[in-house]
Order: structure tokens, then sequence, then C-alpha cells
């Protein structure tokens, strides 16, 4: 790799296109929280979901990118390379928000993607290798669970049919949603799922924000992501039976949020880590039926289980249902696993790519592990995979105030285009 | 009063008709659960209310009754007496459910109090006081909290523009609600809210299933109610932040479910109680966003406290907001007390015109207070007041298994026939 800056490359990244056009897609969705913080709330395949895309797919057919789509509705906008026949070189991230979310999540890895590429262009750089900008489908998972859906199928992490039957809180499968949103982009040119012969990525790179306070507190320009953390989700539903809440003695009721408390109680002593690496999470809990003066008869509650280390990652999440079971004194408890990644590992040639990129920049760099998942995370079977981490305000992310400075977006994005020109030339 | 059997009034009441109008309500709001139970969910000033409404209103015009409706749109049913003049006998309960509930609670005491009269009428028995069959608009507060909204309004226990602001899960205000319901009952004609002078009732007789194990466990009949526990609903509002699941470190966290659980568990100690008289609830739940991946921000838990002592009620209810705030470690919570009615102990006439009439029928009665509330909670100040308990299934109610057989229903209605008739010719 070339430890020495591009500079005609670097000089036309533009922190203020990139800026504007990160403003310009927190509109769709957007809204303004109760402390005035500009939240987006843009769930996959929705409308605002598609009108993100098309914004997208305008500037990259004004910067000369060629845009396609998979039949999970990734989409790709390709930069010819000298060679077309060369595999080439993939980066990207998702444009789904939580319901709750920022305008950067996400977002600024495809955007900074489009940033780079269109630098490349701008400054008369050629690459012998394509590059192709990716949004995949249904990061976030906030809509339709498991998240990662367009980067597994791609992958071929699971067939791409599998999460058809899955329903929203509307009611409505994911295979419907999608089988809608495809006949809204039949105009764009369709394209194979993942990889068939020849179309292997020669690398994949994600910009993201870190979603963690540790660049901010080491005072970091730029994260060099080494790996992801593992992730173990489940859901627990716990059934007992409805009574009047006035006339049955507590005795003799099965009451289910009594018994979630209980199972929540020993899942915290399970699942207690005085280093404070373990990320064990409930935060979605659905009461039924939920009356203040009806027993509850069934509750259903997610569990986020998260460790960088395999070895402590799998015994806990295998002792979820032994400890629900466990807990449960009057209701029976189904536990179901719903989402499982085993820990990453980058191979080193991304991230050494980045590191040589922010060094001959003049940017500070440290190595560290993602805390949140990534679709990085599916690519990494596939070939070199790393992400480019910048910092974020308070290391908040998912909420109205995930914040990061234009100007350091922009050294993101200008590490990503030395990167992207390295890889796609060598 | 007289403790002897009234032999033509009492055959008069018909054990068939009273059960196949139930049964007819029951297909207003009915559905079918998991179980095969017939359950209904007639939220009050809905289309089912109204249409259960308007099927009351005929059956009562056909058996020579009069409807007038006032301004909270409780409704009232009216058999004239001999002196047209004397403060009439009150009888009846209400025609809400629960969202899932059965099809006995509440309705039955006004089909009930419908069937006694229509008996009295085809016996040829003349009452020299009026009797009035009402049904009191919203007793179950499952759609606008909290419940008994008719009774307290009629009682002047609250003016009756208190909830016009108080919002359904829709977020439709109860006054527009109220407004609209009013609109479609223009044709019934009006009559003042309340006692408006020489109006107020001679007496209130309300009939209800026990909706507890008590009658059913001692194998009797009759329930002769001698007073209604106490009741106090808090809402209670834990307010953090919504971080990332995968990145915040759990020790940087104000995860509100988290501080949710502590509430309960130090609610839990505070309202232990070794002889199971004390009902302590949390039955509905709500958490923001309710993403499995994002930290709960905020989280609302209802809690419903109940006890016949006052003396134990109040301290104990005095306590919550203590306990609350006590559990925080990471996020605030703010203590909003919706409902108290302290307990009720009936003056002895009514519940002794029921223990004569049980006994003058060869019944087996016992005297018991009610574990649930019900309007005539808010009678009892007015006028002296009492109820007429009949067994349901495994004191379940509140639920679609909620039963009681045909024949235990007309020993109900055979009883509150012979004490309207009592009470009405005194």
């Amino acid at each position: 790799m070339p430890d020495t800056v591009a500079p005609n490359l670097v000089a036309a990244v533009s922190e203020a296109r990139q800026w504007q056009r990160l403003m310009e897609m927190g509109e769709l969705g957007g809204f303004r929280d109760a402390d005035g913080h500009w939240g987006v709330n843009r769930a996959c395949l929705t409308d605002n979901d598609r009108k993100s895309r098309r914004l997208l797919i305008r500037w990259a057919a004004e910067a000369g990118l060629t845009a396609s789509i998979d039949q999970l509705g990734n989409l790709f906008l390709r930069h010819e390379g000298t060679d077309p026949t060369l595999a080439p070189v993939l980066t990207g991230s998702h444009m789904d928000s939580q319901p709750a979310g920022g305008r950067f999540d996400g977002i600024w890895g495809v955007i900074a993607g489009l940033e780079a590429v269109q630098a490349l262009r701008e400054a008369g750089v050629s690459t012998k290798r394509p590059i192709e900008v990716v949004a995949w489908t249904n990061e976030e998972g906030g809509r339709y669970a498991p998240g990662c859906m367009g980067s597994m199928a791609y992958a071929g992490y699971r067939p791409p049919e599998t999460w058809d039957a899955v329903l929203d809180k509307e009611g409505i499968p994911f295979g419907q949603a999608l089988a809608e949103h495809l006949k809204s982009e039949a105009d764009i040119p369709r394209r194979p799922l993942g990889v068939v012969e020849g179309t292997a990525p020669f690398a994949y790179v994600e910009a993201h924000i870190e979603q963690g306070p540790t660049l901010e507190s080491q005072d970091a320009d730029i994260g060099i992501v080494t790996g992801i953390q593992g992730s173990r989700w489940f859901l627990v539903e716990i059934t007992g039976k409805s009574d009047h809440a006035g006339t049955t003695p507590v005795g003799l009721r099965k009451d289910a949020v009594q018994d979630m408390v209980r199972a929540i109680n020993a899942l915290n002593t399970l699942m207690h880590d005085p280093t404070d690496t373990l990320r064990f999470t409930v935060a979605s809990i659905e009461v039924l039926p939920n009356s203040s003066n009806s027993v509850a008869q069934t509750v259903r509650f997610t569990i986020d289980l998260r460790h960088p280390d395999n070895s402590i990652l799998q015994p806990r999440g295998n002792a979820i249902e032994g400890v629900v079971q466990s807990a449960m004194r009057y209701c029976t408890a189904k536990v179901i696993e719903r989402f499982h990644a085993t820990p990453t590992v980058f191979h080193p040639m991304v991230p050494n790519a980045v590191e040589a990129a922010a060094r001959a920049q003049g940017l500070r760099a440290i190595r560290l592990p993602s805390g949140a998942f990534h679709d990085a995370q599916f690519m990494h079977p596939l070939c070199p995979t790393g992400m480019i981490f910048v910092p974020c305000r308070g290391g908040v992310s998912h909420h109205p105030s995930e914040y990061s400075e234009p100007s350091e977006l922009a050294a993101g994005a200008r590490v990503l285009a030395q990167v992207l020109n390295d890889l796609a030339n060598s």
C-alpha cells in the first residue's frame, strides 16, 4: 500500500457537498424531538426509504455512476474500472434508521462512498478495478427483525426467502413489503443476488459513525476497525392467565408481568460483568391485554446480548433459556433465538489500508473493535473486509441527538477515498 | 321487609329469556379466543356499545318501559309507579367490557334489571314507586381511565366535563367520543344529569357476577354484598435515555426498563401481604421506542392497589411515590394517582332486603365485601345501596372464559325482582 497522500483526490472530497446531502437525506422521515434534536424515522421498505434511494440514484447518476438492484432490494452504484472484468471494490452501508434514530448512522457510509467515488472521478483518478457503492436493505432490524437481511442474503448466509413471513407491527409480511418495493423500482436494472461467477468483490470497506465513546474520549479522528463483537438476540414469551385485578388473590394468579420481572432479575445476575464489556439489553416489552385492571396474560420481551469474546458470548447466551425457565413461578416461558452472529476478526488488508491512508493524511487513528453489528460482519467471510469509524458526540447513536461534525465526516470520506483508490488499483 | 316469596313474580322471571338476551348481547363485540371461549370486546362509546344500547332500548320498549339519557350517556329505562312523584328505586350496572372480557360482567346487571321489571309487569305486580333500570357509561375504564365515569358524574362526585381531555389509545378525547355518541342518540329523550330536586333515588341495587372465587368455594347461590374494597390507581412514568444497545456500556446507560424492574421489585416488597388480602397489580406497560436494540428511553406502567381496610389502603398507597423514587438508579420517575376510592360499607337496608328475598326463595346466601369496584360505590353516598352477587366459574372475570350458569343467573334475577318489589312498595 502506498503510504502517501493522493493530493488531487483528497482535495476533491467536498465537506460541504457531503454535509448538504446528509441534511437533505435527514428530511426524509425527519422530525424534531422534544429537546429540539432533529431525528429520523426511516424504516426499511417505506416510502421514505424509497425516496432516499431515488435521491441517491439521482446524485449518483449526475456523478456518472450506474444503478442496479438485486432481489433483496440491495442497491448498487457502479463506477467502472479501466478493466471491467476485475473483481470490484465494494463500499457502502445502509439507509434505513431506527424508529427514533439520527441523521448519520448508516446513511453516512453510503453518502461517503458516493462522495469518495465522485471525488475520484472529479480528480481524474481512474482505477483498474470497478468500485461499487452499495446500500444494503434492512440493516437496522427495527421494522423487520433481524437486521442485516440484505447483506446476509448477498453473502449467501441465508436464502433470500428466509424472512418472507416475518411481520412488522402492522402485520405486513416482509415478503409483501419487499415485493411492493421491487415493483416501485421496476425501472432500475436488475442484477443477480450475491456472488455469481466472477463477481466476488475484491474487498469491502464500510464507513460508519462509531456509535460509542472511544474515539471521542481518546481524541482520535479515525477508528481502524479490527472486527465486530458477536450478537445474540432472543425473544422470550411468558404465558400466564388474565384475571380481575381486584378480586383474584395474588397467590392464585398467573401474572405474566411478575414472572417477567423475576426473569429479568435472574438474567441481570447471569449477565453481570465487572469489566462492563458485556452488553445485555431488554428494550422491547409487549403486554397482553395491557389493561391496568386485568392481570397480564402474556408478556413478550426481547434480549440483545453482545460480547467481542466468543468464549463469553456462547456460554452466557446458552444459559438464557435455563435461567428464564428457572425464574418462572406461575407461568410458562418460551425462549426463541432470533439472531446469532459470532464475533468477527477482519482480514488485515483493509484495516492496514485504512491505517496507511490516515497516516498519510496526518490524522490520528486508533484500532478498535466495533460495539455495534454491521453489514460488514456478513461480508467478512466473502472477501477482505474492513470499516472506517469517525467519532460521534458522546458516543450517542440510535437517538435524535446523534451527531458528528462536518469536518469529522469529511476526514472519514477522505480516508475512504484514498483506501478505495489504493484497493481498486492493487 | 316481607320475608315471604312473591310467587307470581318469581315464576315470571324467565331463565331462558334472560340467557337468550345475554347471548345476543355477547355477539356485539364478540370473538372466539384461542381456547374456544367466547369473549367480548365492547369498549364504551364504540359502535358495539351503541348497538347494545339500542337492543336494550328495543327490549325495554317491548316491555313497556320508557328510555331517557343524560349528558354522560347514562341510559335509564323507567317503569312507572302508581305514585310517579315518589323517589324511584334504581337498579342496573354497565354494558361496556374489558378489551378481552366476558359475556356477563356488567351486562348481566342491566339485563337482570330489565328481566326483574318485566317479570313484575307480566305478573301484574304494580309498585308504588317507579323503578328505573340504568346502564352507566364507562364503568370498566379500559378505553378511558378511570372507570365509573357515568356513576361518578351522576352522583356529583366529579363535574361532568372532568374527563373531556382524557385520550384513548388512538388519541381520541373522551369529550369528542361522548359528543359523537350523544349525537347518535339525539332521538332519545334527555333527562338532567344526576340528582335534581325530588329525583334522588330511594335505593340503588346492582346485580353482578362475583368476579371472585368465594361463592363458588362456599357453595352459595347469592352474595349479599356488604361493601366494596377501596381502590387506588397510579401511573408511573420513568424517563431515561435511548442509546445503542451494542455500544453503550451498561454502567453509562439510563435504561428505563431496568429502573422499572427495580421499582417493581421494591413495590413487591412494600405490598407483601401474608394474608393475601391486598391486591397489587402491574398490568399495563408501555416502552418507548420499544425497539430491541435501542435502550429504552421511557417506560410507563400502571399500578392497581386495592384493600377493604382503609387503614391499610391509605399508608401503602401513600408510600408508592417514595418507594418508586428510591428505586431509581439512573432515571427519573413521575408518579400520578389517577383514581382513588376509599372502601365502602353499605347502608343495611338493601343488604337486608337481599338477605330476606334469598331466604324466602330457599337460596343459600352469604355476606361478603366486593373485591372489584362497581358503580354502586358512587351511589352509596346518595341513597341506601346494595349489590347481589351470583357465582362465576373459578372466580374468573375480565377474560373470555368468564361464565355463570343460566340457572345461577336466573336465581339472581329472581332475588332482584323480589328486592325491587319490596323496596318499591316501601
